[in-house]
Parts: C-alpha cells; structure tokens; sequence
C-alpha cells in the first residue's frame, strides 16, 4: 500500500488517503482550483498546506459548478508517510483549519492504484425544488423556487424516459475538450434511477447511475421541468435521447438545487 | 379604521398593516435598527421606502439578537391610502426590493390600535442542537454544535421545570434600561411548555410561552444543557427561579440556534 514516489529528486514514501467531504456550494467558485482561489479545492488544498507545511494536490470524484452543494463528495491525496495520523486525527486538523461550510466527515487509507473519479462505479444527484408562493430564506441558495405549474405526472413521465443506457449527448454542456469525432459510445451513460418525490413544499428529484456528464444533471432537470410546466412535449423530449443530430438542451436548471448525494466504489 | 394622523404640517390618511416575515439571520446584525445599518428593520424599511418614496417606521413583536432567525417574525406599519395595494400586491411589491435572505410571507389589514408587539398574547421560539459529530455545512449558523455528553432525560427534567408561570430574572440579560427597584411581578413570564423532540442528528427545543424578555430563550436552553451535560444540578437550577436574589444565568446558548416560529394575536 505504502509507495514511492520520486519527487524533487527525493524518493519519498506515499499513502494514498481517501477523504469523504460535505460542503455548502453557495459561497464558492465551484469545486475546481482557479487562478484567483475560493473554490472548494482551492479552500481545502490550503488546509492541507497549513496542516503539512507543504503544497498538496487533491483529487475529486467529480467537479461540481459553482453554487451546487455535496453531502458526500469524495478526493484522495497522497500524504507523505512522515506526515502520517490516523483518521480521526485527520479529520479534525483540516476541520479545524477550514471554514464550516466545507466538512471533513471521514478519512479511510486506501491502495496506491485507487483513484477518486476513475474508480467510482456510481454516483447519486438530488435536485430540490420548492413550489411554495414565496421561497423560505433558509432555503434561498438551496432550492430551485419553481412556484407555479409544474404537472408532476408529466414530470415523472420525463424522467421515466431518462431511466436505462442511452446517449445523452443533448444533455451535456461542452467543455471545449470533447474529440470532434466522439468514438463510439462517448456520450452514453447509464442512468439506474431517476424519480420524483414531494415533501410538502419541496420536490427532491433522484438521478442515480454510473456517471454524469458536465452540467447533465441541471440538464435532465431543466428539460423534464419544461416538459412538467407544459411547454415541452414528452414525445420531443424522447426525441432527444440517443439522437445524433440536433443540439443540446437549452433548459439548464440553476445550480442551487442541485446537491451531490453520494459516490460508490466496488467493495466500500 | 382608516385614520388621520397629522404628520409634517399635512393630515394624511392612513392604514395600518401586518406583516408576517420569515428570515435568516446569519448576514444581519440583528432585528433592530442602528446606525450603519444592515439590520433585517433597516433592510425592510430601505424595501419599504423604495415603494413608498418615502421614510416609513415599522414596529416588530420583537427583536431579535445577531445571527437569530425567524420563520414569522411580525411587525406593522402605517400606510398612507394614497399607497393603498391589496395585501398580494404588497407582498410581490416588497419581495422584489429585499434580498432572499428576507421575505414577507402574508401581508394584512388590521385596526389602527392592534399593534405588533403589545397586541400579542403568545410566542413560541425553537432552538435547535445538533449532536452529529461532525456539523453539516447546511447547518452551519443555523444550530448550536454539541457534539457530546448532553443527556436527554435530563434536559427534558431541566425544561419542565421550566414550566409554570416564575419569576426569571436570573434568565433576562440586562438591557441597561431596567428599574432599579422592580415592581412586584417585572420579570414574571409564563412558559406553557417547553420540550425537547429528537429528530435524527437533531435535538429541537421549543418554548411556547405569553413573552420572553431580552436574551431569555438563550439563557433558558444554555442553563438546561448545563444541567444535561451534568454540569449543573437539577436542584440549583430549580434555585434559580422565582429568586430574588443570586445572578443572571452565565450560561448562554449561542445565537445561530434560535427561530422565533411564531407569534400569537388574539382572534387571528
């Protein structure tokens, strides 16, 4: 488990670590380090610095967008054996040098070809959405304030559709990076659930499956939302599902409800 | 109900109102105005002036401290008739001009001698205690983290005796304007209830009473979770009610766990 790394022409041993977070989307950049900081890797990279005196790069499961929320996201890093403490130890240093809208839940010692996003078998989405008159402050930042006309027969007619392995190439926003002949297979995803459910004034919408594309999940909520308030149809919708012609959804959802469930790894 | 006031050399004609609101408190120094502002009164009044061109003085059931929330926080306001909108008309109106973090929930007429704060006959606030080990982001300024050591049946012993009608001077802070020499039933309040309810992570306390004095929702929980972390025995908190002497309880629960959940008129 313990490895070597040849680094600034020092061999130094390594244990890959990984490490279970929640966070608060709404005051940060997204997940992604940028030039001029405040994202949450930005944020908890400084906390490792402090703690290690030392630069260190982490490695998320996923990015998330500015303003989307994780209950559970996950990042290895490879702590240098000199710096080595237990779990609990680990999980209340860095809590203790990062901001309480970013947490630290668990931290777990794991082999040296693990890798956060690349061994993921599976990942679980909720969107929020609140239909009462007037958005309650506490959940401002937090929910999409969808007060009026959404059918939600009709919705989870939409989701239905998205349930299964299909190409969702209509609902991933591009990044600038994707090949200009996808190989086969590029776009498609498997989503194992996708649902509804209404908790008095909210709808938590569940998209479970084996990987999300960039924006996908603000995507299928937009559009099955617009399907929902009448505006779409559901047979347009199904048009869009393992099509290669026509362009991407314009019905991106707002980043606030969305918040990062879980992550899954065989055998944890 | 409509009625002439004679404000600035001119008689106006005017209509009171109530409002019930809802906030987070977290942004905002507090209920009541002050210089400098940034208060939820002179974020209200700024609402209300945009709508009005005018200054407009508001009148609460209650202020609230630093950091505490309220899900129907109510106040009232003199409208002048020449200003006249229905009650939904009001509430869009003032919702558009205030941050989300405030929002006017229901907006009504009342008679020209109702008044928020001295019409009111009962109150009932909550505090929330989070006992995870780790505090979720999203509770993050929202409960009190205690983490440890707080045993149920001895809270709950705590509250009861809470209960009653009691002198609570050693449960008011001092505002600085109090009577040196007290008359006879000052610092007298009843408490109708106040229980503690488990919600998985959560402990919810509510206090349901005819008033609560300056800081006395905070003191009342702070001394009861003294009792629970067996601190404190249950007879000397029981010697600090209806006492003359001895002093304010030092024991003070932290401002990001109270809400005020409502306030109570009679025949509303």
């Amino acid at each position: 488990m313990p490895r070597r790394e040849n680094s600034r022409n020092r061999t130094r041993t390594m244990a890959r670590y990984l490490y279970r977070c929640a966070y608060d989307g709404a005051p940060y950049l997204g997940w992604q380090s940028q030039r001029g900081g405040n994202t949450v890797q930005d944020v908890l990279e400084a906390a490792f610095a402090a703690i290690l005196k030392a630069p260190l790069r982490i490695h998320a499961a996923g990015r998330t967008d500015a303003g989307v929320h994780a209950v559970a996201q996950h990042f290895h890093a490879d702590i240098p054996d000199s710096c080595r403490m237990d779990a609990r130890a680990w999980r209340a240093a860095l809590n203790a040098h990062l901001p309480g809208s970013i947490r630290i839940l668990t931290v777990q010692a794991v082999p040296a070809d693990f890798h956060a996003r690349f061994s993921a078998t599976g990942k679980e989405y909720e969107y929020s959405i609140c239909t009462a008159e007037v958005l309650p402050p506490f959940l401002c930042g937090r929910a999409w304030h969808c007060p009026r006309g959404l059918d939600e027969e009709r919705l989870r007619a939409a989701l239905r559709l998205y349930e299964g392995r299909h190409d969702f190439r209509h609902f991933a926003a591009r990044r600038g990076n994707e090949p200009e002949i996808p190989p086969p297979g590029f776009y498609e995803r498997s989503i194992w659930s996708a649902t509804a459910a209404r908790e008095g004034d909210m709808l938590r919408l569940r998209f479970h499956g084996d990987g999300f594309m960039y924006r996908m999940v603000r995507l299928l909520t937009g559009t099955a939302c617009r399907v929902a308030a009448g505006r779409m149809q559901v047979a347009e919708l199904a048009g869009m599902l393992d099509c290669e012609q026509g362009e991407t959804s314009r019905h991106c959802a707002p980043a606030d409800g969305l918040c990062l469930m879980s992550v899954e790894y065989e055998g944890m």
